[in-house]
């Protein structure tokens, strides 16, 4: 039995009074409207429900409802690119004043020129000079800004939207019935968590310490009498694939009992939910709609889903069809 | 304004009721009866009460209500070494019978024949080959379970307490106490954090998910068809020193409003601590007890106490007298 001091200090009658009344107001009419009714949601419902049945056989107290949520094509879009590289390029081209250097020199030199396809050609390398030169050398708090300042006026190539207005309408609900269900919900990306974090809590209700990501390193210095921490231009922790469940026992501790992805990236971060004991629940986002989002899978170069498309019929695992499943995509109603 | 779409499925009214009795319920009684009424008892409530006054002008909302403790000497004992020396001690002795070569091979064969001075003498190289030997090679879950029998059975070689009965009982009722007044309390310690992490929850209500430390790498493999991470050789992170404010900020995302240490060590967390804007407490516990625990400080081994202090006096933090503060050590009551 677990001793949490704070607990006890609240009378047990007020607690289970608060608690079926939440209870009560989660389960009242339908927390997830823009989902179609089908196998998808039926099946995220029906496992809510059986680990939240006080007495059930399958219930989980509410400290080990962990949910796991990738974020690139799980909760927004990616495409053509993830939306990190476009924010990277445009760093890029506000930079570029003060290093006359980048017009001769690769992967910037195209990037400047708009042939972001060019640019990628050098491969990861390129990517990595491109994420150091405009992810690190500034302090956090620095960054933090950036980030705030590109994400409340930037908008997408082909939709004209903020980025933040292509997040998905139904994940929305899903993240907030979950939590009206007693569960943590947490971020896994492979993404930068200091690109993510000084928007997710406005935009999922996901406060900074429930978001795990990629990471760069960073240094404490003592700076005119300030602390600070810097960024290096140093990797230090790639939250994907493989990585993803060494990020999750890291920084959560404890596994999940439910993870909701859209690619091979998610793979194995669905596998090791799945192989706790008790109820599972592992989804995959799949893109099915060229018409409001866009359909691509086993051919994609972002956000490749082939393995973990067959591993899902496999094993049973949910496989949303965003066409057939979602009433809306995005929170604008289309 | 942050949206957090899972609060507002209950209705705010409950949430008023509820919030009003906890803090009524929070604010009757004592709730820090081991301290002694002093200038620390009194700096602490008063700095409690001053944040969680609504409508008051250092108000500040539950979510960025982040407190962080020190583990080895703020929490619990940390002489006449870390205790999880001890636990890398007794994990050598158990594993010898399967490595007849440490017989001949340094820092084992002092270990072995009981001489830890000795075995110390080769220095941080002779620690990490400890260490490396005793946390390395297995699973995580094996190294949970390996951590859970060695708490619930290994005995402190002075007091003959079980190591979770070396915890300060003044600390215990601090944690609850700032708990119960709507605070976060993290662990962020120089200690392994997956040493911490099977009895914190325990011991001090602290979730795993809100336990920092040092760690070494792991690595996702599927063995016979079944997902494991597995401890590697090879340091990770160290939380200690300059490596906290970057423990906390990774970890954390948020600066905290409250930290808790007792060593040099703690001095930059104290600091990042201290450099946020709005209301801000520090505080330091000073190992002054010889009867009660141990009494030391500026030219200890483990957790000297020396920087730190002359900051402390320099910028009006707050120190613990042990001896004079505490009406009891440990929760046997002596």
């Amino acid at each position: 039995m677990t001793v949490r001091p704070s607990r006890r200090l609240i009378p047990v009658s007020l607690i289970t009074v608060v608690l079926t009344l939440a209870a009560a107001v989660a389960h009242a009419g339908d927390l997830l409207p823009s989902w179609n009714d089908g196998p998808g949601k039926q099946a995220i419902v029906s496992f809510v429900e059986k680990v939240t049945r006080p007495g059930g056989a399958s219930y989980v107290p509410p400290a080990e409802r962990i949910a796991v949520f990738d974020n690139d094509g799980t909760l927004w879009s990616e495409q053509p690119v993830y939306f990190q590289l476009l924010f990277a390029v445009d760093r890029v081209k506000a930079l570029a004043p003060h290093h006359p250097e980048w017009k001769d020199q690769e992967p910037f030199a195209s990037l400047l020129k708009g042939d972001v396809k060019g640019a990628l050609a050098g491969g990861e390398r390129a990517v990595a000079e491109i994420v150091m030169v405009t992810h690190a050398g500034m302090t956090t708090a620095e960054f933090e800004q950036i980030v705030k300042e590109w994400i409340a006026a930037a908008r997408h190539p082909k939709t004209g939207k903020l980025y933040t207005e292509m997040v998905y309408q139904p994940m929305l609900e899903l993240l907030a019935y979950l939590r009206a269900n007693g569960f943590t919900t947490f971020i896994v990306s492979g993404g930068g968590i200091e690109f993510m974090r000084p928007w997710a809590e406005r935009v999922y209700g996901i406060p900074p310490e429930q978001v795990i990501g990629s990471s760069i390193k960073t240094k404490y210095e003592v700076r005119d009498g300030r602390p600070v921490l810097v960024r290096l231009p140093e990797i230090d922790f790639i939250d994907d694939k493989a990585g993803k469940p060494v990020g999750i026992h890291s920084r959560i501790g404890r596994r999940p009992i439910a993870a909701f992805g859209n690619s091979d990236g998610d793979l194995q971060m669905l596998q090791w939910t799945a192989a706790g004991s008790g109820p599972r629940f592992m989804l995959l986002v799949h893109h099915t709609d060229a018409e409001r989002e866009w359909a691509y899978d086993r051919k994609s170069h972002v956000g490749r889903l082939d393995k973990a498309l067959d591993e899902a019929a496999a094993r049973g695992w949910t496989v949303v069809d965003m066409k057939k499943d979602w009433k809306v995509v995005y929170p604008s109603g289309k």
